[in-house]
């Protein structure tokens, strides 16, 4: 008889570009998640968790730079036929949702959802194929007042879980005026698509190119440091100058603010003029660190003004252009009158915001302190946060337009910004070690955990081999144990039990001279109806 | 030119088999799990959230009754052949986790962990594809203790969420006993797998089918009431004895300590005879409410002793059995140790647990008290949770045996449970609600709910279109808002605002006479600046 094929053993391994996540990691995230929770709540969002799985169709197909087959999504066939699919964003379930119930929700919905996401893209270092996303939205609503509590929501959110104020900056713009300035541009029409495409990817790179690497994407192209030549969108020099004129809002609106300084001097209003000169350090002189920021807080507001009025003369002539800026300045009009209109909020032409679903505001949430990267350079921590609005997305299921707007913050790399700033701890403080002199006396030790247990005091005995007494101090240590406990049966014929402050222990082993180490301070007997006192006075110390 | 086929609209619909969660069915899970978590926490667990989806080779093969292609998994091909699926239970990735990282983890490792799992089961009513879990296993030892902790620790995670002493019991059995007693019975070996399979599917029903049921399905066969019959075991009448002395233990341990109170009472030992008759009670005449079990708690630890007495005698001869008995002994003496064997534990041979891997303890915790059915019949709640040992699940990986032992706490039950005894709230307060009588003043309305949310107040203006005002009542209504707030042109002018108290106003419109409604005692004129502490007066009440 042939003998049966042994199978071979399994790899131990996640999936490629897939993840676990353990202790901190976890609980770190759970409590951030809380905190984000209860801002939404109180802005009156109510929760909402979607089925993880939903068909192809209803998915759709939003996802950009699409590289893999199945549009990006894990995809299987049903049985029946059906093709179902893992979620990749939290927006299309919600279009999905509203569309099924929207006789029971209330009109206007908001909601907010916290939860992994699946991308079928290829794996690579730091690039995930499942993560956190945390999403808030408001669908039913056209009105811009929708969108300016978002971009509050936003701010408070961000403060409630530890950033600082003048530490982060909400980002404004809206696609209707990104529209205008095409079509003043002379790129509108159906034929312009590509053409545009190209000039929305290169207003996207403002912040890496700076203005003259964005003009030559819009001209011929550009040769990058390694040589490489990337063709540009082929503009006319006029052409280039009304986009430029929009993105690089910055320059003229700051030119005319120091003119209109330097005016206000000549006048003899000092006061004005320093007003005027202050609203322009707010985003110029004081962009660099936080007390800059907070420093000309209160004149950011004249700067957001004025370019909103930059922008209305730029799409001057456009009808979906003017449209746009007078969103922005309803959303800054709701937000000024609530007092973010200072160091929290920006309004930015140059944000985008990649997906093709924004319809009008699109928004953003920078931090803008300093970290390193992966080389060693120093670099402002970025985007950690952004959304917008996007009206036709319902409209796909129900063939009725349904106006909506909504945020979605990325929890893994707003998680990794308070780590960076030492705003949530990453190590925790592990149990009190009960050790196990006695192995017929497990109960007893089971006993002072249960103990410290009820005292609120996080403990556990060692449940592996008992034998060699090291392997526990070596657990005890590797758990992070604050304190262990020993209990050999000498100390349990006299009514004691040994305290080990393993902290301080491993503090004077690095430090201590022969003699002290002699003395052992780190060690104390105590009667065993002492020990709760005793571990209860040095976790508090 | 062809007309471009119109895609037709998808159907707005979750998969056949999924759900979505609204408010309250989130929030109250998510307060559920972290009290859960605190527990678990307590006990020195670490959290893992390990990737949802695995390779299919890392899952294996574990999955019962499996009606469904890709052994009741989705999974799908990767590009490169591979095949990966969703997780469809937590231990399997635990037991990869650890495979994976075991020379990073400490040894014993201690962890939980809570997240959805899914089965490409057929969708049925109640029967979803998707739902939470909630585990705690700890990894790398054999000693009973870790067994006896998990008991420990899921009785006190069901009184930490709200469940009641005496409205639980933690039942606890042997696999080992159960295979000793087949041993004695003749069903060992491989060509009684069968057999076995049969005894072990008849010992499950017990609870519904009765000793009377089992012993049919143990010889030749069983009619129900519908007349199906379904065929039994075929055993003899010595085997079929010898199982049902194990199955129901129950009577002959009542007998048995029937006999002795007797004698005690002959003897003149009136408190012994007590103590044996209140030991029959504490599981028979008490077992049908929550007074009655708690009155005779402290006599069940007898009763678990000569339980276990009892199994000692029916394994006789068979090592196996012999040491599955040890093994209750030990887990019933250290839990007996820490006061868990009153009302609280029942050791019960009956349990079996539908899962292949379990080798030696296994256990669940059921809730005792009466609810009613879908069909209006009442029955006991039932089982919430349940776990055991599986000393070679990481084998599969490694090629070592490592011990292992842990629990799942079926998330969506224990949750309906809380709620059917009103031990969590199921509809929830929604926010104040400022309604929007002039669309130019929308600034001073987000004004008004800054200022209520700023005093940790829920509160939302009304986004939708504003002309119609009964429409704002009727969405406040819908948002279950405590109170509406108005402030109309006039009342701007002379500084005021209204309030309505919506419970109230709710509460008059039931039973009012025309008089008091005209009165209208629900709605309150206060000056703009007493609006905050107004609304907390009322939302104090």
């Amino acid at each position: 008889m042939a003998k049966p094929k042994k199978t071979p053993r399994p790899k131990a391994q996640t999936p490629k570009g897939f993840r676990d996540y353990f202790g901190t990691d976890v609980t770190d995230r759970a409590e951030m998640l809380q905190k984000i929770a209860g801002v939404y709540h109180r802005y009156g969002f109510d929760a909402l968790e979607s089925s993880a799985v939903e068909t192809v169709e209803a998915l759709g197909k939003f996802l950009p730079d699409v590289d893999r087959p199945n549009e990006g999504v894990f995809a299987w066939q049903e049985e029946d036929g059906d093709w179902l699919a893992l979620r990749y964003d939290m927006t299309a379930p919600l279009a999905r949702v509203y569309a099924q119930h929207r006789n029971d929700l209330p009109n206007p919905y908001r909601r907010y959802t916290m939860g992994p996401v699946w991308r079928n893209e290829k794996p690579g270092p730091g690039r995930f194929r499942q993560f956190y996303q945390c999403d808030a939205d408001t669908v039913g609503t056209a009105s811009m007042a929708a969108d300016a509590e978002i971009c509050a929501m936003l701010s408070d959110t961000l403060e409630a879980v530890g950033i600082q104020r003048g530490d982060y900056v909400i980002r404004i713009n809206n696609r209707k005026v990104l529209n205008g300035v095409m079509e003043v541009a002379g790129l509108a029409g159906e034929d312009k698509k590509a053409e545009r495409g190209i000039v929305l990817r290169a207003i996207d790179k403002l912040d890496r190119l700076g203005p003259d690497g964005v003009h030559a994407l819009l001209g011929e192209g550009r040769k990058d440091e390694s040589g490489d030549f990337t063709k540009g969108a082929g503009l006319s020099e006029l052409q280039i100058e009304k986009i430029m004129n929009f993105v690089n809002s910055y320059e003229p609106v700051s030119n005319r603010l120091a003119l209109e300084a330097s005016r206000a001097a000549d006048e003899g209003n000092s006061t004005r003029a320093d007003q005027l000169t202050f609203a322009r350090y707010s985003v110029d002189g004081a962009f660099n660190d936080r007390e800059g920021r907070l420093q000309y807080s209160e004149y950011r507001k004249i700067w957001n003004q004025r370019i909103i009025d930059h922008l209305r003369e730029v799409v001057g002539g456009s009808d979906v252009g003017f449209s746009g800026v007078e969103e922005l300045q309803q959303i800054h009009d709701l937000l000024s009158a609530a007092g973010y209109s200072d160091c929290r909020l920006q309004i930015d032409p140059s944000v985008v915001r990649g997906l093709g679903y924004y319809t009008g505001p699109v928004y953003e949430a920078e931090l803008t302190f300093d970290v390193q990267n992966e080389k060693g350079q120093t670099v402002q921590f970025g985007s950690v946060a952004g959304g917008g609005r996007y009206d036709d997305l319902v409209k796909r299921f129900t063939g009725q337009e349904v106006p909506a707007t909504g945020v979605s913050i990325g929890v893994d790399r707003l998680l990794a910004a308070l780590r960076a700033t030492n705003r949530i701890g990453t190590t925790e403080q592990g149990p009190v070690v009960v050790t196990v002199m006695d192995r017929d006396r497990m109960a007893d030790y089971q006993a002072m955990v249960a103990e410290l247990r009820q005292a609120g005091i996080r403990a556990e005995v060692y449940l592996g081999n008992p034998k060699n007494f090291g392997n526990q101090l070596k657990y005890a240590d590797k758990r992070n144990a604050p304190i262990a406990i020993i209990e050999g049966g000498d100390e349990k014929d006299r009514g004691v039990v040994q305290i080990k402050d393993l902290y301080l222990g491993a503090k004077i082993a690095e430090t201590a001279t022969h003699e002290e180490w002699a003395e052992n301070p780190s060690q104390f007997e105590v009667p065993r109806d002492q020990m709760l006192a005793k571990v209860q006075e040095i976790l508090n110390q």
